[in-house]
């Protein structure tokens, strides 16, 4: 199987769930100053999303870059981290909307949540078949951003019944904590080809 | 012609029409879990057609592997199985929202039905040009998930006005079967390549 | 200037276009086959703007086959393109709704005219940079279809204020004729490689 | 980091935007030629967007084709700049909705304006990490265009308090004045395989 199809398949589905989004942004019927401050929630939620499917798109091309054989298995658990990213768009629109309440928060960390498990999965996968001595094993380390960001959720998930405003800094500080790109990965990169 | 071209188009299509499905989950306007529950079938539609698109990627991608030449018939096969899964966003969205009712699960099994020949022309297509001894020949063998489906879903059409519960098991049975990927051209790719 | 980004951006809106015309479908809210009737006009003016994108994408792929060199003029009559066949969806949804109302056929045809046009014009670009002994100029040959469609479109938008059934099958005629591949250009390469 | 991955996922970011606009152009109930006398403005909107993505595109394909490393700061200006694209499709369609209404073309330059700041932010790390010798620098030269373009931009949102039409002719103009292709990168380049 060809691994070009399916960085360019992921590709596709990412820059489309990226875009679609500004769907769901309704422009207001009237043309004042006062029309377009209720979108003000819609266009910050759609502004996280924005960045955490970068960094996801980010991240899945640096950890594709290592993978050399691509299988039946590796397929699935990829489309399987797509599944879960299509659907930012939904709760991106409905958080929104509803001006970052309580529920809908919790439903938008649910989606990061299943697709940090999602992104794990994937990993463990290719690490598997790569073995401990593989460049991404050593770019990887100990993970800690991999292990932080899926309790992160949870905390938020959680906190959003105290007060959303919680779980908004969360999903924040775990994106901000994210946008530095997996450096570590590229390091390694450029060490072995050394 | 190019057949990386070819190949390039139909993951354009296929990604779009597994990505736009979600512009059909309408997000509710209120904010509680109770405005959530009416979309379940929603959810559970929206995840069986992600299944069946991610299944013919795969499968898709398994076959023109095998391929060398691309005509004229060729890519008219191929469009003419694009057009029947460019409506699966439509049946999907329909049978969600009439929370999986008779006679949209009986339109939902139509447009199965349709892909499944729609992808059995292209496939005899793709044979007769390689001939008997062809990988694409070994791996299928005697097709019998590819003779089963079609079959599958008649049933399941004519046991939607029964109960369409059935129908749905039926779709749901089949996405499962088709699930594990088409180890058998993988198999005979590696084995030839050896 | 790559050819081959050129080619994916292309192949990109066609996808695009080819796609979101399904989003045009709006389902019923009920769940009854007299629900779906007054969407037939819907379901075929979608068939046959996706056969005439098809076409397009196919006879594109063709043209583009044959240049070498991609220039800024090259890349804006592509752009130009592109523009008329973004518009198909808007006209398709609009007929079908109508019903292949006399009016909305006039502007299906507008439509169709301007793209003919537009693909022309980057048809003779492409001629005038590589000479009159070319591959593409010898397989277009009198190129009969290219300026006989034009005309046909012609007629068709005007049959609309007489009948508009007579415009319906003056573009179903014409996608007929075209539907048949541009063989005469895969003769042609056929030929020369040998 | 792999440059071709950067520019197809930018491809397809653009491709989508370029298209997804027609969404935006709801076709009226009606079926008379009055019915779409409403819509002139929308289309007017929709063609001015078509124009400034289609130049986007163009430029940031001649400005890639220089780069040879890929890095995170690189990707993430690349994202930021597609993030302000991808509010394009919401401005056009507010826009034309309110037939260029003074705040609506107002915030149609805002996002104009940090389109360019986010480009001359993406142009102004390639030119660093090539030296004042590049092929870039030297093909950029002065960059009058590109720092004429926010200066503009800025005229024509303050303009829109006094006349939108301003505002308007301003858009247009600076559209027009991109039309024509860098061609300034495409000669050096020429120049230098020599």
């Amino acid at each position: 199987m060809n691994k070009n199809r399916l960085e360019a398949f992921s590709d596709g589905v990412l820059a489309i769930v990226i875009t679609i989004m500004v769907l769901e942004i309704k422009f207001p019927s009237g043309d004042e100053w006062t029309d377009l401050q209720p979108l003000i929630p819609v266009f910050l939620s759609y502004t996280l999303s924005f960045i955490y499917i970068g960094i996801y798109w980010n991240n899945h091309h640096h950890m594709l870059h290592t993978v050399t054989k691509v299988n039946g298995k590796l397929m699935w658990a990829n489309l399987h981290l797509l599944f879960w990213l299509s659907l930012i768009p939904f709760t991106t629109g409905w958080v929104g909307e509803n001006s970052f309440a309580a529920f809908p928060m919790a439903v938008y960390g649910i989606i990061l949540l299943m697709s940090a498990i999602a992104y794990f999965i994937l990993q463990r996968l290719i690490l598997h078949s790569q073995g401990p001595d593989s460049i991404l094993a050593k770019a990887l380390g100990k993970d800690l951003k991999g292990k932080l960001s899926p309790i992160m959720y949870l905390l938020a998930i959680g906190a959003s019944w105290i007060d959303p405003a919680i779980s908004g800094a969360i999903y924040l500080f775990v994106a901000l904590m994210w946008l530095i790109p997996d450096l570590r990965i590229e390091k390694m990169i450029i060490a072995e080809t050394d």
